[in-house]
């Protein structure tokens, strides 16, 4: 992918490591960026994540490929204002939390003939901004394609192309079963964090509370280290998915504090269960990872310190 | 704490973890190891964490120091055992998950006049076995203390004393006291990652879940990975704790879903909340250590790898 040119529009965490991961691998490229905070641009010119800020007029011209990286809140005005000058032959991709809301503003308000792909990359951290912006977030990663029924094939080998060469696994996905997935592994475990911690914080033992929790606690609470806004806008344009999966979830819970409060022998193997299920995971995360060729275990570095979200990813390419 | 005899009952995790901070700290203590596996034993010997194995009556005779490291659920029948061969002047520690049904087994089974402190420190990892005994596990770690009414005061001095040369902070607190709060910040977080990856592994989707589940997955189902028996035995010897925080939990879910299926912008700053209280936690911990000059943020292992459950603790010692 020789692009000479790049906007990226939206220069956050991931805006910002679009950029540098392009720069990395193709330094002759010149990436504009445009961020509706000045601020943000400037910190993202600062760690060099952009050449150069612009106007979204000034962004968009000549671009051969446009990122489009704010929270998905801000898509939908953001699709209708570069409608009109958006140059035709650019490939056009989200990096969005949601794709069924987004795929429909695209598809009405973006130009006929669009080369448009939505996109998700299953990577990222709790920190936001800039600053946090790193060029190796994707190597590894997950990155969900979902392309418009009229996105031409071109279009969408251009994309598989510009993951790949990132460093991420490319894994097509119908929107609406992408937001399906994300309910159940990314946007229920943030609100199950949430609950965890408000719940004790509300109290009046809290303070003894947070004297005493340690590693579990941490790792339980983690997400909660998330940008609020970006998880606002994912429970409003994934709010059905996320309820059902709160439902299912409440179920689940209830179930075993039902094993728990008649002293069952399931509580046991309902345990041994869960350790078979998640190691499972986890062989099969890093079976997916060495045949790809990828670094089996990136490194973790210190929930304390607010780093890491994971950026680890299982290749598959099963589907068209 | 001179001790020249020292016994390690039950040679998991913990209490290989015990003999190896005690034998970095003294050398020269003589470290005799029982566990009722032969296994156990014999890898917490080739690990270094005790010198020799004994019977039950080796261990024991001329002992000064008896850690009872075993699950809680082996605890009363060993309490049974020891209770004829325990030499008088022994300091006797537990490390159990739970104090309420330790204390009370301590009280009706162990002689009169037993200098008994229970104990508990908040430290771990979700590997089991002398194989992942770590010297350094209880550094900076807060380390609960619950002695019994009729315990004297140079046995519990004693407690503290030794807490502190394995790098820890005690933290008095009553069993029952202490009951609640860990059934808030470790097992209903664990019982949480377990309703988690159950609710999720059970649906014909999974392998596409897991396909795409990246690390907000990795953080809040990385406690399933701990040893089912343990939270089998913490599920039984602290139900009403466990339950009365479910059902806590279960209705804030339910508030927090409540407004996200009504669009409330609540749902916004009860995001915001959460990450503020998760902050300050954490601030709040960093301060503890700073103050103690503990290691200020230890590094965490990978999670993929399985290492880590979190060892870091906030001194807090304001308690009689």
């Amino acid at each position: 992918m020789a692009y000479s040119r790049v906007a990226i529009l939206g220069t956050g965490l991931i805006g910002s490591s679009v950029g540098l991961a392009l720069k990395a691998a193709r330094p002759q490229t010149q990436v504009v960026g445009y961020d509706a905070s000045g601020d943000n641009l400037r910190r993202a010119q600062g760690v060099k994540a952009i050449d150069r800020r612009g106007s979204l007029r000034d962004a968009l011209a000549d671009a051969e490929l446009v990122v489009v990286s704010t929270p998905v809140g801000a898509m939908k005005a953001l699709f209708e204002e570069i409608a009109p000058i958006l140059p035709t032959q650019a490939l056009v991709m989200d990096t969005g939390s949601t794709k069924t809301q987004v795929l429909d503003w695209a598809a009405s308000l973006l130009p006929q003939g669009v080369r448009f792909v939505g996109g998700h990359p299953m990577a990222g951290k709790t920190e936001t901004g800039p600053d946090a912006a790193d060029a190796k977030l994707f190597q590894g990663a997950v990155w969900c394609l979902a392309p418009l029924p009229a996105t031409p094939r071109d279009a969408i080998d251009e994309a598989v192309a510009l993951v790949e060469s990132l460093g991420a696994s490319p894994y097509f996905v119908d929107p609406s079963e992408h937001d399906g997935l994300v309910a159940s592994v990314s946007h229920l475990p943030y609100v199950m964090s949430v609950a965890l911690i408000r719940h004790l914080g509300h109290e009046r033992s809290w303070r003894e509370t947070a004297s005493v929790a340690a590693g579990g606690f941490a790792y339980t609470t983690h997400l909660t280290d998330s940008d609020p806004q970006m998880f606002f806008d994912i429970s409003r344009t994934n709010r059905d998915n996320l309820i059902r999966r709160l439902d299912l979830y409440i179920n689940e819970l209830e179930s075993l504090r039902e094993l728990i409060r008649t002293d069952s022998p399931d509580v046991k193997s309902a345990f041994e269960e869960a350790r078979q299920l998640h190691q499972d995971w986890l062989a099969g995360r890093a079976q997916g990872q060495a045949a790809e060729g990828d670094n089996p275990l990136p490194t973790t570095r210190s929930m304390l310190t607010g780093s890491l979200f994971g950026r680890f990813g299982r290749a598959d390419r099963d589907r068209p």
